[in-house]
């Protein structure tokens, strides 16, 4: 095959789609959301190892297994096709998940092993050749929305967590995932940790608004944010809400609010995290007329510096002492979750900005504020990611959505992206320094 | 009996004291709370109209039936003892109730009943004549635990709220005030409204802080804070917290905090309400990584000044459209409550300061930051109340607690009051401006 004929090689978005419909099919539920009580939705419900999870696993294997790859399941239940099938050096991996949350849509995750397995299709079907060997992956339980932590499966994969922790890990009915990967009968012979691939790069729907709202077809992901989840118990004093004075009071929803105020204004400053959100808040004893004994807030911050993360962390720190002080409460600090920022490799950045640009693709650069399977490998690669638009922002959730155009756009940068990634002489060098810390991300069964 | 005698009168601080612990084994029931898990106290639930209240009702008849008092039952269920048995000219009418909340204490209301009960055994032991009969009354449902509107009997009884109205309100369950007053046997033949009494004099804990923080045994309460319950539902957009930049959020949990923060404020500023609460506070879908589409909370201000009341409000609706508008969300405003100050009898507070002073007690002026029985009666005779001191402001809760010396005190005062209100030329006019608006309070099944 001709250089020319590569260059204006394309996915086949008839197939892609048709595949992400089938897919969609194992667990599917109808649901409306209260925005649109009279639209309804194709919900997806392929919680990490249950039996809508095999089944979708046992869809996807055997699409790899009509590409006559190398299918192979690693200690996990991380299940990889790679081609030729006979090499066994490090491949240009692409890969993503396909384990949703409760209330899922059929795009997150999914979109990224199906256009790997599109991208090998349509390289296979060409007749191209490349200098290293190419694979699409995907990987257990990224959403963690059944086990803790999420995104397990790269995580065991790159060595980041250890096997027998993972195994181990149970939901909150006691199942282990050790238990349920037998289960369903993906217990593979391949190793765990695995060599690293050649190269890593992940196709994702944004799941946040930016892409549209800027009217952008390709996003060009620098990086994912750093994380820091933190639960704050206040304490203060049950009090008769008409007969306390207000300098008499110990008002823990009072305090509530001044850090819910204070979170916002400091991702508003010019030195502050990228985004701050306080998501949860339970007062107590919660009535009309009395002054809340206590109160339980989360705070969600997220940035691309750990040192903007960090002083941050400290500020609000300093404000629930001074809140305690002020008030007379006791604030209770709690570390839910933390990972420093990832920046993914420059030069696959750099090469995702440039295929989008050739073909045609409006593109910008901006960091993901979600987490990814890509952030983990770039621990041991070089590594990227392509950001496609979400309707509206929406994800998880049965209305998210993904126009079939731009998922055909994402599939063609991917595709060329990794062309030229498998190219003799392209390796770059993963840049993340350090990132997650030893034993990955701890916290909640749930995504981030 | 000489007037000296009559000025060295006292109550029986034992006798009150054991009808006390008497009725608050009546519906008893062991507690601990959350502060102090490891003491138990006891707490009382005598709900109206339920089995408990019945029994407590029959155990109170027994001692105004036990001093030879005429006894009457009213339509609404309010029952009366007047002494001398044979006048029916109006009366210095003491009186409370002894309904309570479901995890309530033995002091609220009960005291001011059973002390009414204790003034007229004294005044019947000592010999002394009145110019003006004496009473004791218990008035049905002021808690409004059960069924709305709270202090139902003293609305019904002074032709404030519609007497078929309040037998058709409903619990819960659905059953209906009338049946079950039919059920438990009070439904009496004196007719709602009644005739105004002479004067009206209610003892009751304080339920607040300010007497104990003082070190002052009697308040002269000086009328009933006026009080405003909003709901606000404030609606936004959930939208993902790591991946939705702040200037595109319409975060209903921000705006929640701004207008906690601004309640607190504007009870802080010079001009504002005596008190303001945000006590109620639900985000949805109260995720620590979504923003809040919905918050719902409430606010509760009160003043003893409507026009300082009114304008809060105002100022408070004015906080809503501005963040409306600033934040992109929709704040829908509901009243759930809303009653106007009411002022007692400038008479009947400077004698309740007078009697105090005399008896040697330390005394201050206060208004009431709860609604009262008393606050309805002021619409139709001069009032006033006498507050006593609640340990630690609490109220409501089974560790609710007064001493039994602080108790004897405020009854002494009770006493002598109740005294000077009887003789021949005493009787005020009542002062208070109109107040509580046609067909009484309106609002939810709970007590303010």
């Amino acid at each position: 095959m001709s250089s020319d004929r590569v260059v204006d090689l394309r996915i086949d978005r008839r197939r892609l789609v048709a595949r992400l419909d089938a897919l969609a099919e194992v667990g599917a539920f109808a649901a409306t959301d209260a925005d649109h009580p009279d639209v309804a939705h194709h919900g997806v419900n392929r919680l990490a190892l249950t039996d809508a999870d095999r089944e979708g696993r046992d869809l996807v294997v055997s699409w790899l297994h009509d590409l006559d790859l190398r299918v192979e399941v690693d200690a996990i239940g991380n299940v990889t096709g790679t081609w030729p099938a006979d090499r066994t050096d490090p491949p240009v991996l692409m890969g993503s998940h396909i384990d949703t949350v409760r209330t899922g849509g059929r795009f997150d995750g999914n979109l990224g092993v199906l256009a790997g397995i599109e991208v090998l299709e349509t390289v296979i079907a060409a007749g191209v050749a490349t200098d290293h060997p190419l694979a699409a992956s995907f990987f257990t339980n990224e959403e963690g929305s059944r086990f803790a932590p999420d995104m397990m499966g790269s995580l065991v994969r790159t060595g980041a967590l250890a096997l027998e922790r993972a195994l181990d890990a149970v939901d909150t009915d006691g199942l282990a995932v050790g238990d349920e990967l037998a289960r369903i009968g993906y217990v593979g012979p391949s190793p765990c940790p695995a060599p690293p691939p050649h190269a890593y790069v992940e196709l994702h729907i944004e799941q946040g608004p930016v892409l549209e709202a800027d009217g952008t077809t390709i996003g060009a992901v620098t990086g994912v944010q750093g994380i820091s989840w933190t639960e704050l118990t206040i304490t203060g004093q049950s009090n008769h809400a008409g007969t306390t004075p207000i300098d008499m009071r110990h008002d823990a929803a009072y305090a509530a609010g001044r850090i819910t105020t204070f979170v916002r204004d400091l991702a508003m400053a010019p030195h502050g995290p990228a985004v701050g959100t306080v998501g949860r808040l339970d007062l107590h004893p919660d009535l009309v007329n009395v002054v809340a004994a206590r109160a339980v807030l989360t705070v969600d911050m997220r940035d691309g510096d750990d040192e903007v993360l960090r002083a941050a962390e400290e500020a609000l720190a300093a404000v629930c002492r001074q809140l305690a002080e002020e008030e007379g409460v006791t604030v209770q600090r709690r570390t839910l979750a933390r990972t420093r920022p990832v920046a993914f490799a420059p030069r696959v950045v750099d090469l995702v900005a440039e295929v989008a640009e050739r073909l045609g693709y409006s593109v910008r650069r901006l960091p993901s504020g979600a987490g990814h399977d890509a952030q983990i490998l770039a621990e041991v690669c070089p590594a990227g990611m392509v950001f496609v638009p979400s309707v509206g922002g929406i994800s998880h959730n049965p209305a998210e959505r993904t126009a079939a155009a731009d998922m055909a756009a994402g599939a063609d940068v991917l595709l060329h992206t990794v062309l030229a990634l498998a190219e003799a002489g392209s390796a770059g060098h993963r840049s993340s320094p350090g990132a997650i810390p030893d034993g990955g991300p701890t916290g909640p069964s749930v995504d981030r």
